[in-house]
């Protein structure tokens, strides 16, 4: 059989061809009396439009941004929502919220983490308590999204799997894009912090993460630490061996480099002119570690000290085969590539960034490396085909202390752009331009970059500004880190919205504002509050790259993507007893559960197979057990496995929490423990 | 000083004045040619419409629904989120989303239940461990929210405090929307689930909430229960006191009402003509128990069989002079008035329904009680005074088994009217209409009702129809459960989207439908996805009754919403030891927490006291310990508390997760634990 009928229902509709009905645009009539009839209007758009206060450029704005009802988005942006843990989907450019994604933390809806073992192992396995600084107290339950990631084919988005790292705890996460589901975090070996990336090498070999704060690798005098930090601390850059089968990141095919204690940020992968590099930048290379109540500068000062810090230039392909060699020590269950090795292979270079570097981002070619350092108002850009021939000759300004060599900024460098105030990150479109968000100015600079990217008259050029509202972190592009980015919108990641929404108490929503790129100049055509987390990075798909499942295979375990043995048919259901274990085979439909009476004894073990026998995309249902804090999710053919000890007497009205059908609240059934 | 800065930010802005411009609306040419020019147009609207393929109604559906970048909306709806957990603040007409309220479910973004003892003290407190069914393994972390409830004065929301109830497991909380955030949890004695309310009485006198399923009252023979149904379970309407100065409720002052075993459903206050009363619906009067895998009918089938299930009318008024006068039983600290006692006061009555009853809703003028049966194509509307004159006359069916007074279906029954197939909730416009859900036609059906709410020719008669897609649950009007409802907005709250969404999954996000009431016919003028829960019922208030604040006054300690004595200014920070508590006072600002190194040992207990002292809005600051699971989010002017043991040996780099500066990323310091 089809695994979906995703054909069934989507032939007429996905992405941007499902805009178009063809229909006939009325006239919106002006108050100047130029205007013409409204025939078609269910109402008169001008007249509503005048009720409402709305200026022509809003008219505009509005046509521009409506996704009429049951008509589809053409871009997905798949959002980190900060320290909410979770991945939200979005549709542009109507940008509404499609989806919440439960990833490091649990999310009852999606029954992720409530009983089911499908999100119990994920949630478990993401917490690695044999880490040196793991906590004894039970697996960790949040993270701090930060870099979704798309996977790639030949550098473009393919729409199978999205990472997500965990800036907190060194983390990262896998969610397979077939049913949307979060399948893997992984606690990655040495790190306590992650910053830099996560992305995917232009095939997706690999996917990237490195630390934010270094890491402490000295364990014997831990007070004394931050006084001994260049030889306490240490960070690493870790490349995770993607299976190509399940997206899944194999640990045991993964290496590390060990970098410096310099504070590792942003990160981007090379791809096409800069193929089988990756850049990191850092940031504290004045490695100033506080003390504030003893009179010592805070952080923000002690590391804002120095005219320069580094980019970390990494090339991969080379590291590859290092750690294919067996040139690692294993630390704690993970290959390691030793600064001294580093080195000596010629695999790790630092390249100098002007004051405080944050965003790296490499240009649709592969060409140019453009830095914002967020004390300069320039982006600085850097040309690979020099940092190559640098790297060749071996151009080399110093050796740091750590005995990385430091390329010579001026053999590297391409062009300097004065865009503003605080640049931090820089994305691209389709004709060659670069947009780099200025948080302390709250705005978009566009300018021109140079060949092949752009080949116009004024390359590395400011072109256009653009305020924004207020204080813009990342920006994206649709398809806005691939090789082939489209030049339509723009969104804005800003961090206050202040004024721009009504006050829904003393924690204001961010607000993502969607630029139109269409025209002359940039024009903000939405703002877009989000009150339920901190995105902070995003990335822009075709939604029609998306083939999620409608439903799933009869009896398919979403751990495995596999139908279960352990799934049951109807007339299977079942209660058998061996000793204190009681296993329940069940079977779930509208509107009834099969068994719907369970007796069992205090203090059992009881083990449930689960299994939603509808056929019906949409038909999912609900399994909550009231007291037990069991909450449980199954999508039409899906099988999970639920354990748990009936440690508590009392008679438990089990029932279906979602509302599938006119006798949903009668699809219940009854748990009596004794 | 002033408590908030409301008034600088929100002078020119808040509510619908804010959506008035004065802008001067353009034209949007046709493709007839009989437009006119575009003058102030960032782009001719209309060629924009065709190139989207927008038809001439959709443009005035765009004109309808758009809120420019930076206006406000005119409504706010409070959504439940159904097993989410949470609430959602949705704009109206714009659907935006604007926060996410966690209530339930531990919740990072707002630090809500990751170490500050704010939101851990409100969860803890959530879980009453002395009920006879809570489990021992620790505090429920989730919920189903089902029924916000605005607090009301003189039956109009005042934009106080909002209620909502967990239907899973019987509990209540409490939402001051002076700052958006959970102030209780109330586990309600006596029951286990909930259905019927939560609503307030027209003063927010009482909040309600009464079970769905009957509570087991009989713990003798547990195994037994389902066989002795009618003896060992019992219903239960809890009427809980509001605390006007704070919204808090207080169990003390509570009482409630025991029920027959009938399973409880929706309920809604009386207000005006009905003031004093309550109503709520039950089904399942066969009190079938299911028992399938041995061959006897599911619940949905044996709770079927009736041709009626019975209102349970309350005259809380009465309830209230009865529980003051002592004529009640403490049951698991609450004041119950038994069913015998309750007979004997006058103060319950039944009132025959047709066919598994669902929704129950008070007219505006509080006249008219509207039924959706089902089973059953009609609407059934009973009138008040015809209640009050057949209690009065004694004029019974008959008595049921519990000695409940079922009142003459013919004496009280005012109109039905059939409006079409699963007739489920009923919401009212300012002009004598009823708005009904109709779950299995998926349509929206529109009625009138009679005098005084509607003073017309044509009194209960069926005047227009509109699917919807899919599977329509509740339905809210603008106001819509007030004295004084707002005409203007209709939301379709509907549990299926099939296929009016792009497939983001086997989970589907449920659809909103937003319905323009101003015209002759219904129309649906947007889609909106909900992706990350199931909401059952919302509510929508005037966006500027809402009287938020914008920053805390210094030092303010959420949970009190008072200056907490434990609050540090600028110049107090200190670290302090006594035997191995460890005592930290800290300020936090753009950029630096101060002390922002804090060396302790292993096996020390933090207490930490820390203080946002920003006074700018919107100045939100983080504050997570990487590896201990702590993620507190800390508002301008805040003050909170956070308590752990230091048990875990290392250097953790504590951080802000809010980016609030241009240095954000250097908002660090380190707990070197040894």
């Amino acid at each position: 059989m089809a695994v979906t009928r995703r054909e069934l229902i989507t032939g007429a509709a996905a992405g941007a061809a499902g805009l178009v009905v063809g229909g006939v645009v009325g006239k919106v009539a002006s108050d100047d009396g130029g205007g013409g009839g409204t025939s078609g209007l269910s109402g008169d758009a001008g007249d509503i439009a005048n009720a409402r206060g709305l200026a022509a450029d809003d008219v505009a704005r509005a046509v521009k941004t409506f996704v009429p009802p049951g008509k589809y988005d053409e871009y997905f942006l798949f959002c980190s929502d900060g320290h909410g843990g979770q991945i939200l989907v979005v549709g542009v450019p109507s940008m509404r919220i499609l989806k919440m994604i439960g990833v490091f933390t649990p999310e009852p809806w999606q029954g992720y983490g409530y009983g089911a073992d499908w999100g119990e192992e994920v949630l478990a396995a993401g917490t690695d308590f044999k880490k040196p600084t793991s906590p004894g107290r039970g697996p960790l339950t949040w993270g701090d999204t930060h870099h979704p990631a798309l996977s790639e084919t030949n550098a473009e988005y393919d729409g199978r799997y999205i990472y997500i790292n965990d800036r907190a705890n060194g983390r990262i996460a896998m969610v397979d894009l077939r049913d949307f589901k979060t399948k893997q975090i992984l606690d990655v070996p040495n790190l306590d912090s992650s910053h830099g990336g996560c992305f995917v090498t232009p095939n997706s070999e690999y996917v990237h993460i490195s630390t934010m704060t270094p890491t402490l690798v000295d364990f014997n005098n831990i007070h004394g630490a931050l006084d001994n930090y260049d030889k306490a601390f240490r960070g690493f850059s870790t490349f995770l061996k993607i299976d190509p089968n399940n997206g899944k990141m194999l640990v045991d095919e993964s290496f590390q480099v060990e970098l410096p204690p310099y504070t590792q940020d942003l990160a981007d992968s090379g791809k096409l002119a800069s193929d089988g590099w990756v850049f990191i930048n850092s940031y504290n290379a004045e490695m100033a570690v506080g003390g504030n109540l003893e009179g010592k500068p805070s952080i923000e000062a002690g590391a804002s000290q120095g005219d320069y810090d580094y980019m970390h230039c990494i090339n991969w392909r080379k590291a590859e085969e290092v750690a294919k060699a067996g040139k690692t020590r294993t630390i704690n269950g993970m290959k390691v590539i030793s600064l001294e090795t580093a080195v000596a292979e010629g695999l790790l270079y630092l390249l100098p960034e002007p004051r405080s570097p944050h965003g790296i981002d490499v240009s649709p070619s592969g060409t140019y490396l453009t830095v914002g350092g967020k004390l300069d108002p320039h982006v600085t850009i850097y040309h690979i085909d020099k940092l190559k021939a640098a790297v060749e000759a071996k151009d080399y300004e110093k050796i740091d202390q750590f005995g990385v060599p430091i390329l010579k900024f001026d053999s590297v460098m391409e062009a300097r752009i004065e865009v503003g105030a605080g640049p931090l990150h820089s994305q691209y479109d389709d004709k060659g331009h670069g947009f780099t968000s200025l948080f302390v100015e709250s705005a978009v600079a566009k300018f021109t970059l140079g060949k092949p990217d752009y080949d116009g008259p004024q390359p590395f050029t400011l072109v256009d500004k653009l305020p924004i509202h207020y204080n813009i972190g990342h920006l994206c592009t649709m398809e806005g880190d691939t090789a082939k980015p489209d030049g339509k919108y723009l969104v804005a990641l800003n961090k206050w919205s202040i004024d721009r929404f009504p006050p829904v108490g003393t924690l204001k929503p961010q607000n993502f504002q969607l630029v139109d790129l269409t025209g002359e100049k940039m024009d903000i055509i939405t703002d877009m509050p989000i009150g339920m987390g901190e995105p902070h990075y995003v990335q822009g798909i075709k939604a029609d790259k998306i083939k999620s499942w409608e439903l799933y295979p009869p009896g398919t375990n979403p751990t495995t993507m596999e139908v279960d043995p352990n799934a049951v048919a109807a007339g299977q259901e079942a209660i058998t007893r061996t000793g204190n274990t009681v296993t329940v085979s069940m079977t779930i439909t509208r509107s009834r559960f099969k068994p719907d009476t369970i007796k069992v004894n205090k203090g059992d073990k009881i083990v449930m197979h689960l299994t939603n026998i509808e056929s019906t995309p949409d038909a999912t249902h609900g399994f909550a057990i009231p007291r037990y804090n069991v909450n449980i999710s199954l999508d039409a053919g899906e099988y999970t496995r639920l354990e748990f000890v009936a440690d508590v007497e009392g008679a438990f009205a089990m029932y279906c929490t979602e509302f599938c059908s006119a006798l949903h609240l009668e699809m219940q059934g009854w748990i009596l423990v004794s």
